[in-house]
């Protein structure tokens, strides 16, 4: 089994791998923009520890919107359901930077997964405490699932995101004009812009999305992270609304829970069965990696782990 | 395991019964109006035959958007991957009668499960033939499905949808306008109408959804109907978009592709497991049973049977 | 003075004229692609019955969206304020043919010189009359202002509007399902697409736009048609709403109410003073005669009567 | 003449004497939250200097959005046709607040007297200045005109202004991320909240506008601050997006350019013949005085100076 699900890893970097340096790097940061389109990273990693990699498997990257899977569940876990208060949990049908809904919606944002809901969810999460405190808890997290302590924000990422956060800002402003954040402005983009910058390589990365293949439970650690059913919740968020308006194609293709970020990466959560990381930086006009994508695609079906089958 | 199943059904009709008579009615059709609030009818219907039921699940109702499910099913028997270039799949973030996204996105509708995409995707099945004839091949369909030659359209729901049908006619026009559709406004409307007139009963409709569950083919028959890749897809699309702008509450609470409609019923599909269908009339402001919604989240939660776990 | 503005009206023409066959001619129905894109004419009418000709004022042409203002000031006559029920009076800032906002504002569309507005302007001027009992009205009344019994609807554009009128029967039934019209669909579009086949020259359709410059007074027949306040208020709508979502751009440049159709035609009104035809085929991207505004502005500022002055 | 003027004033104050009280007094910042709504001040200036009063008319109050008006002129003389380059000049056809179509169209704000048209037009007016040179140059702009060196902002509001003016950052940084700016947001801020903030009493705010009813020069003190066609153009846009979402009202009823404010104030520009400032803080809820509309209507009316007749 374990062989077969080795070599599914193999065929799918395989059949993704003439891809590469189709799609085109983010260049709304200069940071990201230095990225090499032709690296292409692929991990699995499975409940008992093992870890399966294929290309750039240890080259490190810039987390961006992956990142808001792990803000998600620590607000979770930290105030619970209060959580929908400040956020919800459909579907926006929009592009993950659009403020549209915001003005029809009072402020509220559609989910947690685009920038706007993530920012809301920062928001609860840092729940009165400093925005050191809070960048030092995601980070202390990502650090204990990855079983790698030198997991870090890139600086110089992080600088160029508040420099070029207008976007952001403005969406912190206007859901701050409707009162849907409990916190001023620059302190929660302060943790919002960091929790993007987060560098993790693909190894790492599949290792730290483990718990939420496996009800919340970290299998290496033996920790209850989460309760269950949040798991599971978080999943169902991450299959709807985990690739803005392209969610309905990545749910088509691979039919597993996901998440990507504008760096490349995607994480990918089979429940039951495992967690899988990719990253190549050439992005689809959506955002996601284009070769990631393609990877997964052939991954979920060689593995025969679609939730839909 | 069976005896485990039965007891699930039993448990969730249950617990949803004291909502009974909370929701309301649909009104925007005379003939749904009339319906029962306090009726309410659950089915499990497994691979090897067995249904079990509870309640009203004899008693039939109106399938309205139900059947668009069905219909799509035969679309992509009939003209493949081709039908994509009529209607997209992704999650809309809109009311499922929404003009407004057709008008940027150049007339072609977000899904085919929301009025315009169902309109688009009868416009595709129709395929050159009369309206009768393919009115004819969907019945024939979902008669087959259920195992049961008796299942009608009920001729005064029928007459109600055309003769109350301008927002649908709306909808039809405006993709015209764009050169969405390839027959002539009243020929589609003439299939859309009727097909959401099928009446079924919980027990036929959880039957007919069977081939959802297996890869396409219908274990009561032994006929592979559509390609496993396609019915997984059909999955795919029914968790993203089968509850319009409130697919996300439900993937959140059910974590099972289900399709409602507002005659009250609800089909789920659970992978590799069984069909379920629920019927009770009365509905969530978002157009779903609101009693039925609360038996699946019972019945997925006791069964096990989210595809997020 | 007469001779001032006769200058005026030939020194508006010397310069407009240059720019002919610029822009592009309407081609959404066959009828009107056929119009040739060097024509311009230029007609002002004058209270005392005198009017000054400039190039092509003789040639007839379709009115399209100018007989709006005709419709709507036999709306007034007829049902008064009753009518604002119906239809509002403000810019919509979208384009003259967009659905979006009859959505958000529950079918009652922004002013009458958007096409749902005129379609929901019809309705009312309908009032239980056939569609043909209407058509007549609306085709006296312009043959009496411009004393000209021959002017009649085109009935090749008539036919073509019908037959390619999608997005209009669009319009007209979602209003419908907002309870917005009432009178059936196709007994309303048949008045509206005739009404835009009406054929007029420059000269016809200067003298019949008069009563709108003089307080809504025929200077030429002495009857008073609508009462003053109506006049004016006409005029208002005319210079907020009459050009779509250019008509910031032509109040701007011209300083004057006016109302353009895709033809080619505009209808200017200078209060007090006298009306303006202008008709020429090749038009701006937002639908407005090129020419057409290039001469109105010379002549506006040529004869120093925006009323911004 | 003049006497007959007086008794306009007279007549459209007594009026809309019993109105008073009526509409909300806005509270979206506690200063102007204060505002006593049974206050009403009415006076009209005309090009030979005397001005008739009624009322509260020697009452300092908020300027808010009439500032607009000033701020689009300074910004015209400063970089003249070069401001399009930063702002339309069309009707929204939304609130005055709404960030809906800066995301739809670039960026670009719909004209200059909506907030984030306003907030472009002061970016472009600061031209690599420093905020307090631009505030000064406003003010000593309105000093100027008014004939009174006393006029000032009212700190508190200034103050208040920039604390709850969340929305209006969210425009800014919005506009900011488009590269619609060139100045740091927060200058352009510092100068917008200030101008907004500006006291004047109608006398002061009625003499202020004679300008523009007189081509653009200054009846008292001979300049020609702006070119002719400049002060034409600014009434055009006064006329047509003064009201935001309520501009077709005011135009229908009262027939002048003017801009409101939700301070309470309206100037209102009759060509060639004077300028009218009322105040009354009790709004309508398009955010207009509606006891200032009111007799503004009546006086338009009596004077016979809408310019639609």
């Amino acid at each position: 089994m374990k062989d077969h699900l080795a070599r599914c890893v193999a065929e799918a970097y395989a059949q993704a791998l003439p891809h590469r340096g189709s799609g085109r790097v983010a260049d709304y940061i200069p940071a990201l923009a230095k990225a090499d389109p032709n690296r292409f990273g692929f991990a699995l990693a499975l409940p008992d520890g093992t870890v399966h990699t294929a290309g750039d498997a240890d080259e490190p990257f810039s987390l961006q919107s992956v990142s808001k899977v792990f803000t998600l569940a620590l607000a979770l876990r930290r105030v619970g359901s209060a959580l929908w208060g400040s956020v919800g949990r459909e579907p926006s049908g929009s592009a993950f930077n659009s403020i549209v809904q915001l003005e029809s919606e009072g402020g509220l944002p559609r989910n947690p997964l685009i920038n706007a809901g993530a920012i809301a969810t920062s928001d609860r999460l840092i729940d009165a405490r400093s925005a050191d405190a809070v960048v030092n808890e995601i980070l202390d997290f990502v650090r204990a699932r990855a079983g790698d302590a030198s997991i870090a924000i890139d600086p110089e990422v992080a600088v160029s995101e508040s420099e070029t956060g207008a976007r952001n800002r403005a969406l912190a402003h206007f859901m701050a004009s409707f009162g849907t954040l409990r916190h001023p402005v620059e302190t929660v983009l302060s943790v919002y812009f960091r929790q993007c910058a987060i560098a993790m390589n693909c190894r790492q990365l599949a290792r730290a999305g483990l718990f939420l293949a496996m009800g919340g439970r970290d299998p290496l650690t033996g920790e209850q992270l989460i309760e269950p059913h949040r798991a599971r919740r978080i999943n169902a968020i991450m299959m709807l609304c985990g690739h803005y308006d392209n969610s309905g194609e990545f749910a088509f293709r691979v039919g597993l829970p996901g998440k990507s970020g504008v760096g490349g990466g995607i994480l990918c959560i089979a429940p039951g069965q495992g967690s899988i990381a990719v990253w190549s930086p050439g992005l689809t006009e959506a955002g996601t990696s284009l070769v990631g994508a393609i990877a997964l695609e052939h991954f979920a079906c060689a593995a025969g782990w679609s939730v839909f089958d």
